[in-house]
């Protein structure tokens, strides 16, 4: 087995996601064999340092022992159990313990198994309160230049339009309201206050990604801004939908990017990060309140009937356990913050580029622009050269970005910077 | 730990799937602790026989020792790595695998997390398909008493009101036509050809559920209708979908329901059964033609840029390899032959009781009805008794059917017949 033939076995029988296939004809495809902490090992003996944690999933590092344990430990008990009428321990101990993080009075988890299905869950449960309630909303709001999955529900509610723009003729009708360009964000309150006073009595929910749009190019924007929002929100009778999918788990620099917020949403999307990047699993909390309009004898038809057959599966459970012991013992959050520092500190060292710009870090997210490139594909360049130095990077159009595995070392972060600025020399 | 701990624990946290919560006051809320082949163990030293699989999931016992292996080598070398730009084994093993194992020139696979947003996949790359080929068709054909899944696409092209009906506003236009009530199929395949010859210029495609549609009550129709289906939507057009989430992996006797099937589909949805029942995998597979049709310079934006951050998971795959081993080593299929027809005799005993009717069944797929039942919630009545009776059955409404593990013994099947005989006996 090495690179190239099962490079070759591939392209016979995969059609990978979010992939022109036809840009494998020159850019690499390349098999991973195994991997451990922040490096991926391929089949010819090359080493990858892992700096998109595999798509802003993986928290302590490739193959963690302590999350392996857990699953190993975990599939010789019980796999997974039907979740309609059956329950098991690893997931009462988990929505306990998600609930008890949070805080905020969320006191409810709803589970599904991607990113996508629990922000239909936030959609459909904020659509069907309503209802219950009486009230006949079936339209949402969102930020401009937001993503929150690829289902038609999730990407209805997107807003990039590389993903979206396609499938428009499939997709509900959605409002969108200006996401603040910087820390002066009056205008774009005004711009919300004034679609809120037109069509509060349509809107069901305003779903967003709290502190950094992610897919969005990494843009950050502040918190005044959503808790002034939520507020407003809450006046017009309108729910708040926090897609905490990608920023969850530490990368903000808290815990959940709610922590950075006075106001509370009425929902929150939780995934990726969950399972420290092991496999996947979603959940969406909500408050008591909530569940209350939905409880009732069964002959009244309030019920949420969603289901997807592996809801609450048992070894993603376990997995997820380990992950918060892992907080809960290793401090992570207080060594993260001297990571990010440092990261910002590093980075910093490319600002000498003038074609550089939008220096920017949010907790363990770090990103910034190539202006003026003289690529028509920058980014893709940057993967390319990056490769070449050992490094998993994956540009987002011109966005270079750098979201780690919260085990990488300061060696290792410097090792990126000094590649980066090698790359960016000859560039 | 004992049962009745757990239980007000779970129903402080979670929010169960499918379910009215309010029920839980007097339907039991059973905790399980560990599983072996057919048996669910509780906290109160109390097992259960798994008759429903774990919603349809379970294939070779539950912690089936080759799977859990596979697992536990698996995570220890790689447990995850992103799947744009990067590859690794065990997919690719297990697409090579399932696409000569599907045969008929499915030579593709996307994968996914859960069965819904498999359907998802189908339904945008049908559409998607149609618009790279100039065509802009923007309208999905489903039948009647169809089910395909939770997320907003997937809930459009389904037909089971008690899911449906609360969301319609939030749901896509669809077009339904009737599925084949029994053997004598010509009326409905008369109406289909009537919605073609009106509307294929707006059909991108017809989804169905071969052989069974699961959740709609356990239906089943003759493989000739969906033989001259299938003629018929290719003639006008437009494309077809099989959603074997349920009825694949030798459910209806062959691996797959197409192998019934002279004519084959445009995409296959495979989910459920795919690992064995121990973690979340989905899987759409398609025809070299159809990627074809978006396999173009980066710059033509004919990508099919979908993605879930978790798709193709090693740890998923790599156990759904031991599920094709387990296929391929013992003789699966040619068992399950002796297994069905003596589930067909077993359960031939309960033609006794008047009230119940339309007994059937399809390979491993068994099911009757409760005709004239005394109780509102029959079903409901059913599965309380049955626990009682150390079993695990969830009836859809009046329907109660049999779907259990491979690896159940006739003894097994015989005790599942008796009990139900005393609960009819006292009905």
């Amino acid at each position: 087995m090495d690179n190239e033939f099962l490079k070759q076995l591939d392209l016979e029988h995969i059609w990978h996601p979010c992939t022109q296939m036809k840009d494998h004809e020159n850019v690499p495809l390349i098999p991973i064999k195994k991997a451990k902490g922040v490096w991926l090992y391929d089949f010819d003996d090359k080493r990858y340092l892992d700096c998109i944690s595999s798509w802003w999933v993986n928290l302590f590092g490739h193959c963690n022992e302590k999350i392996a344990n857990a699953i190993k430990k975990q599939v010789d008990e019980l796999e997974h159990v039907i979740l309609a009428g059956f329950t098991h321990e690893p997931i009462i101990k988990l929505s306990a313990r998600l609930c008890e993080k949070v805080g905020r009075d969320f006191n409810k988890c709803f589970y599904a198994d991607n990113g996508s299905s629990a922000v239909e869950i936030a959609l459909k449960m904020s659509f069907h309160y309503h209802l219950n309630q009486g009230l006949k909303k079936n339209k949402f709001l969102s930020l401009s230049n937001s993503y929150h999955g690829e289902t038609l529900g999730a990407l209805s509610v997107g807003d990039v339009a590389l993903y979206k723009d396609t499938y428009n003729p499939l997709l509900l009708e959605c409002l969108n309201t200006p996401v603040p360009k910087n820390k002066d964000y009056q205008e774009e309150l005004f711009v919300l206050k004034g679609i809120l006073e037109k069509h509060s009595s349509e809107i069901c929910a305003f779903i967003l990604e709290p502190l950094v749009q992610c897919a969005g190019n990494m843009h950050m924007y502040e918190s005044g801004f959503i808790d002034e929002a939520i507020k407003l929100c809450h006046e017009f009778n309108v729910q708040v939908i926090f897609d905490e999918i990608a920023v969850g788990f530490g990368r903000t620099g808290t815990l959940f990017a709610l922590h950075q917020c006075k106001q509370s949403p009425d929902f929150i999307c939780l995934s990726k990060g969950i399972t420290g990047g092991f496999m996947p699993l979603s959940v969406v909390l909500t408050k008591d309140e909530i569940y209350q309009a939905f409880y009732a004898p069964y002959k009244d038809y309030k019920a949420f009937l969603h289901s997807h057959s592996y809801t609450g599966n048992t070894l993603a459970c376990a997995a997820a356990n380990a992950v918060l012991d892992i907080f809960e013992n290793e401090n992570i959050l207080e060594k993260n913050k001297i990571l990010s520092t440092f990261i910002q500190q590093e980075f910093s060292r490319l600002k000498k580029f003038d074609f550089l710009g939008n220096f920017r870090t949010c907790g363990m997210i770090s990103a910034f622009d190539i202006l003026n490139a003289k690529y028509e594909r920058a980014g893709l360049e940057v993967f390319k050269r990056a490769l070449k130095k050992s490094l998993l990077l994956r540009p987002l159009a011109n966005t270079i970005y750098f979201m780690p595995p919260y085990v990488i070392t300061k060696e290792q972060i410097s090792y990126v910077v000094d590649s980066l600025e090698q790359i960016f020399k000859k560039f």
